[in-house]
């Protein structure tokens, strides 16, 4: 076990694993401190989630380019699936699509726009390789079409509507998972040499052995699966202690915690002036959680869930996708980054969450 | 009579002309028998669209550049003008404007993004002229926002806002046309040199002589004008057996059939590595249908139509036009393609396909 | 006062300086007279705002760079803030949105398209720095994403919709401001070698004196404040006189009178071959628009207003600044330019007058 313990030495945020046994601890003893609850577990999935990133990319190493980078790519995101599962089965399904929605807005605009800020302010102009911007780009605005047409058709007859959305909704589940697929196998396969090293580890980190790295993977998993149900259990209502609209806690907070771990490594990309890196875990983790995840997760639903689950997001989280993508699209396209692009997306944040901020719980 | 017969024995496609008696046959013999008459007429339209195409070049061959390509960009797209007539004069308005969204998604979405599949199945990377994508996609974007601002300008009063639709309507046709003329102008005259050889001719096919020309022009058109009775008067019916959506028809089926001929010619342009010519056919032949064709019918409502016709679509056709442009102009922005570019456009259209397939009735 | 003068005797615009005691005059003699006020409050503003903006260049010119930029992006549209303040004094806050949103879209679509047309209708093919473009687009975007964001989040209950849209159009205000300056700080600061001289400066005019410059500029806003308010009086009752529509007036009339000068500049900088001035006139004039005049009236209104005034459009005009932005975007991406490209964005401009023409006053 020691490159695991030498790894929690030298990690700051590995630290808060301390958290994991209190949020459990705290369960038992007090069931309905749900405020503490919620700050404990967040503050639990933070150093599990950079745990698991670090077990996938030991065993992506392991494993090989291609395998190691199919593994990435459906394991990466593991944290938000496992969250999300916690909420499928609780039946809170607003809850999963305004994670799923505010994942990929996290990911393609604060993540990316605070690496370009963190990098502008140290390097004058960074540039980076445009082929996989541009990749996931294509990938989040085909992701894009598929949540927008189903509130572009219009509203009609009830009961009709109901069953049209979820056969749709099944439909367009398989095509996204299918596109994401035919994504690994044009930029790990047939032209595997137009995406350089950009998707794999983090620089100067040795992986770990294998087994070590699978027996964290499993382990972690599991904690995670523990501590998501409590998070779960008390986020909405430590939420409306805090003055937070349910939309705006599922949007922000639950992304902003699910995607810390991947953050900590795009922001340490971007001041080491390597901003392929950043860029290709902010936009693939953005269109894996949108043409992996959240098919995955309608999938599962009809297994897992109390009622089938659909793909109809509320009509202003479909804007915010839409710019989010489309400005991801935008600012990618040079290959050239300084601070104020990234001001700018943090702006186009801001004035998202400023809105859900303030929304009234109703309207949403 | 040699070059035709010539022509029908080297080309598969135009066996199909067999199909031409049969559909008058079997109208007077069974009148009712609205699926036989619909498979029948489908099936007689493509090799006479593939004439008409073709008789269309050899006329332009023998008239020079200028004069040439300003017939193949007013009769390039005969077929499609013949059929919505027909179904204008049948007064089926909500016919004629599906075809016409769908030809435009169609040939933008679809003829594109097999070109690029079926060329970068061959090729590894293709790379084209961008100045003519340019050009028609910055039409093809002019000619979209002239559908989207009578939806976007709101309900109002019934009475008022049927005037106002309809004058509105006929402005925008005259601008459209307009700016198509001004398009011409500038791709065939003043900024000529720009443009490349990517608007003419299939390369390896010789014109025919001008008089067969012409006489097949006349002939076929006539041919096509019958037919397309037919048709128009089948595919409702036609389609209530096959269980499909008039939306899923009008945007679909009549697109897919008008496009045939064309597509034979960009799709051999894409695997000879021509992807100049694919890109040319299938984005030029999408605006001539917003530019050219759409306004005709408007304008031509008002002398052959039951009522007038206006410029105002269904807003879910609005969202995938306005898609469709949006993602014609992004792929096409740097001048290169591989395989997975036209696997993503593919998957586009497909949702729009599907999402019409499952759409009620009653809902469009 | 001699450069002055010179300045009148060699510029025929401001031989309409005549106009302004005239206004004065009319409103004296015949108050009711709207038509004729309207004329001649349009004939005023024009020469004015020409000096206006000369004099701010003047002092601009003899401050140096930074701080004369500065001054330039805070008071070059001087006169488009002068009368919407006359207007939201006057409590008219449907005029003052509407020349908002029509001088982006004016300056964007029209400006922007008549100096590529201009320009090219002398020179084939003209060439100008992206940069500046780049960066105007930007902000553009994150402004119309700001105006857009209020119609997208819904329809609610009215009263906490009406604290929801106040409380959150105040915080987008503030945030416009702030991205505006850190615009500024980029341009003019951090990045300032990759702007070139493209925003300073009409060649050929010699600065005047800072004395006469800075006198010009305190008496002229006077003026314009004097001539503005007669201007608003009677601009409703004239347009129902002349036939158009409120939203025609405030979107039209309006922006094209308060941005007659910059207009004058930006076209003699496209005949010229000097696209960059041109390019940095259209789009530096709308992204200050939007992102200083709009807030700062915003703000404003809370001190001068009879009520608080928010930044929720009526959706035709947020598709309109949508479409123009996107447009000015897509057509300046390249940073080359011929005649069509400006004929495109003038015809883009006529189906917005148009629509705006037609269109029945209870619809806006």
């Amino acid at each position: 076990m020691n490159p695991l313990l030498r790894e929690i030495r030298h990690n700051p945020l590995l630290w808060l694993l301390i958290f994991v046994p209190a949020v459990f601890a705290g369960e038992s003893l007090s069931p309905d401190a749900h405020t503490l609850l919620f700050v404990l577990s967040v503050l639990a999935i933070v150093p599990l989630a950079a745990l698991l990133s670090h077990a996938t990319e030991s065993v992506a190493a392991k494993t090989g380019d291609a395998a190691g980078g199919l593994l990435n790519a459906t394991l990466g995101n593991l944290t938000e699936l496992v969250i999300a599962l916690a909420a499928l089965r609780a039946g809170e399904y607003m809850l999963v699509k305004a994670s799923i929605a505010g994942a990929v807005v996290t990911n393609s605009l604060f993540m990316l726009g605070a690496s370009f800020l963190l990098g502008g302010l140290k390097h004058h102009v960074q540039e980076y390789n445009r082929a996989s911007a541009r990749l996931q780009a294509g990938l989040l605005f085909l992701a894009t079409v598929a949540l927008l047409i189903p509130s572009a058709v219009g509203t009609i007859d009830t009961a009709e509507r109901a069953v049209f959305i979820h056969t749709l909704s099944v439909g367009l589940a398989v095509l996204l998972i299918v596109a994401y697929g035919l994504g690994l196998l044009f930029s790990l396969g047939t032209h595997r040499e137009f995406f350089g090293s950009a998707g794999h580890g983090e620089d100067g980190e040795a992986p770990w052995p294998l087994g070590l790295a699978l027996a964290t993977l499993a382990g972690v998993t599991v904690l995670v699966a523990l501590v998501s149900e409590v998070f779960v259990e008390s986020v909405q209502k430590a939420a409306e202690a805090f003055g937070m609209t349910p939309a705006f806690v599922g949007f922000i907070v639950v992304a902003l915690v699910g995607a810390a771990a991947e953050m900590a490594s795009a922001f340490s990309g971007a001041r080491k002036n390597r901003l392929d890196l950043s860029v290709g875990i902010a936009l693939g983790s953005a269109s894996q959680i949108a043409l992996f995840v959240a098919p995955v997760l309608v999938l599962l639903s009809y297994v897992l869930g109390p009622m089938p689950m659909d793909l109809q997001f509320w009509p202003g989280a479909v804007v915010m996708i839409l710019v989010s993508t489309l400005t991801a699209t935008l600012m990618t396209n040079t290959g050239r980054s300084a601070w104020f692009l990234g001001a700018l997306m943090l702006m186009m944040y801001l004035i998202f969450a400023m809105t859900l901020y303030l929304l009234p719980p109703r309207a949403q």
